[in-house]
């Protein structure tokens, strides 16, 4: 069932980020327990704001960058229900795709296939689906999506299954200068049509994967731009600092992902000089949300949970650390 | 002659963008005479920025994008010096060079021959001068170059080259609530060690062409990123709303340039719903700076001129409109 454009804007509305107001607050992350987590968080904002401080950061150069799949909402069973949707929509234009992997994958719903596709996998899906499409049509798309898809255990729109913790961080590194990224593997045109509203960050703040779009004029006589099945950047792994060079420019002072897919992120900005801050969400909470790490196929957790481990990077247990999981409880 | 870092950061120091506050003062733009192009841009900005107002355009919706070369900053005789000094340095390892285009014509000194072999020449020494660095290593070597290296005619560090005008209109954009980008084909990486300290526009807010840079583990065990002799991407024609789209991710409302390289820039920045501003810089002063248009090896303006002359866009006369060309005179 579709939502109204009306009932899309006001439920957008509700999901506006929290006020930077909070941050300035005693307790700028309600939501986070008192514990090893949230306070590696605010001695390390505390430490590279104290002017004059040894480890002082001009505003200009703090950079902090969040993965999003798993580390800003929740990833679990597959984030990636619009490209279902757009496939089965496809489907009857495509009668090879009943004997194609990936699309037979989706077409009967075999996760196991689909998982076993891989990266590549998914690329393939996502040119598949984007392709034809002008950028502002996809953009309308992508939100229509966001509006009326549904989280099949919690019943709620996805933009609604974001981490509230989440959110207070992002409001409280911004309140003190920070400037904040989202960097996925994700396509970036699909996370960018509600980013702003969700996490109140702009589209120019967010860095992910992307197809080939090409410039046409359209039937109005008007330049276009028109996506194509061709795979431009996948920002994922080694992706993810070559993404933040080529996007942001600068290299974070503060990094969180969740996954083995954000290990080079966590890398390469601890590798920076001066203090640097990394963190990993660990998903220990499977009565709230979902309890998944180093089998998982999708957010798979092994080789950065052993490094953070050996070098002292912040983990974040969500069943101990956050007091509440998601902005509106399902 | 090179300067050492301390003289280079001194002179840095002088090029600090013009402030926000001189935006608010009943002369936003002085260094801009009365007529026709300094009332198209404050007309414009006093419409999408009142409240109510039939054109108001949102803070978050207010991007304004500028070329470089020839719009921000003096791009006569050749500006990519840095190249051509690198092209030297690196000649008595390649041999071949010197019966070879692009890169005899920088060895000869033949600028004829270079402007013939055209972007695909440019986009070849980039790749060459650039290729086996670490980005860290390039924007050092960016920095050095931009505190050492002389324009020929004027005498004087590229970075002092740059428009008045055209700065004030970007501290008047921005406290006016606007996003202000550049929007170049030169190489992102030359652009941004320097971009923040001169016109106010950090590194993020810098789109240009860019060549592939790989992940690697440098000797000292840390992860960093070398940059490879592959062109990425062309951030030129065409290539401007594409980089737009992949950068920004959002339409401007407002665009400068000065070339015809701009002109596909500036076709989709007016192709957008709502109040839009294209602007064009016409280089009509041999005396303070350069004339050149039609004819220009460099900076031709041709297309771009007539669409402007036939869609009523706003054209900036070099000689009429500018009280001063330079931040500092010559």
């Amino acid at each position: 069932m579709r939502f109204t454009r009306r009932i899309i804007l006001a439920a957008l509305t509700l999901l506006l980020p929290v006020p930077a107001a909070l941050a300035q607050s005693p307790n700028p992350l309600p939501s986070w327990n008192e514990g090893a987590a949230k306070k590696s968080i605010t001695d390390f904002v505390t430490k590279v704001t104290m002017q004059g401080g040894a480890d002082f950061v001009p505003s200009a150069e703090r950079i902090a960058t969040f993965d999003n799949d798993g580390t800003l909402w929740c990833e679990q069973p597959a984030y990636f229900q619009l490209a279902f949707d757009r496939i089965k929509e496809m489907a009857p234009q495509h009668p090879e795709w009943k004997t194609t992997q990936p699309f037979k994958a989706i077409l009967d719903r075999d996760m196991k296939a689909l998982a076993a596709s891989g990266e590549k996998g998914l690329m393939q899906i996502m040119a598949a689906t984007h392709a034809g499409m002008t950028t502002d049509d996809f953009s309308k798309a992508v939100r229509e999506w966001a509006g009326s898809a549904r989280h099949p255990r919690f019943n709620r729109p996805y933009t609604e299954l974001v981490y509230q913790p989440m959110l207070e961080l992002l409001a409280y590194l911004r309140a003190d200068g920070f400037k904040t990224f989202v960097v996925s593997d994700g396509g970036v045109e699909f996370m960018r049509p509600w980013m702003e509203k969700v996490y109140g960050i702009p589209p120019e703040r967010v860095v992910g994967s992307s197809g080939v779009v090409k410039l046409q004029t359209g039937a109005s006589g008007r330049p276009e731009l028109m996506k194509i099945a061709k795979i431009e950047f996948v920002d994922d792994g080694p992706g993810k600092p070559v993404g933040i060079n080529r996007f942001i420019g600068r290299r974070p002072i503060f990094a969180f992902g969740n996954s083995d897919g954000d290990l080079q992120m966590l890398q390469w900005t601890v590798a920076g000089e001066g203090a640097r801050f990394a963190g990993i969400v660990h998903h220990t909470d499977a009565e709230r949300e979902y309890a998944y790490d180093r089998q998982s196929k999708i957010g798979k957790l092994d080789k950065a949970l052993d490094e953070a481990a050996a070098k002292g990077w912040s983990v974040v247990d969500m069943k101990r650390d956050w007091k509440k999981v998601f902005t509106v409880e399902p």
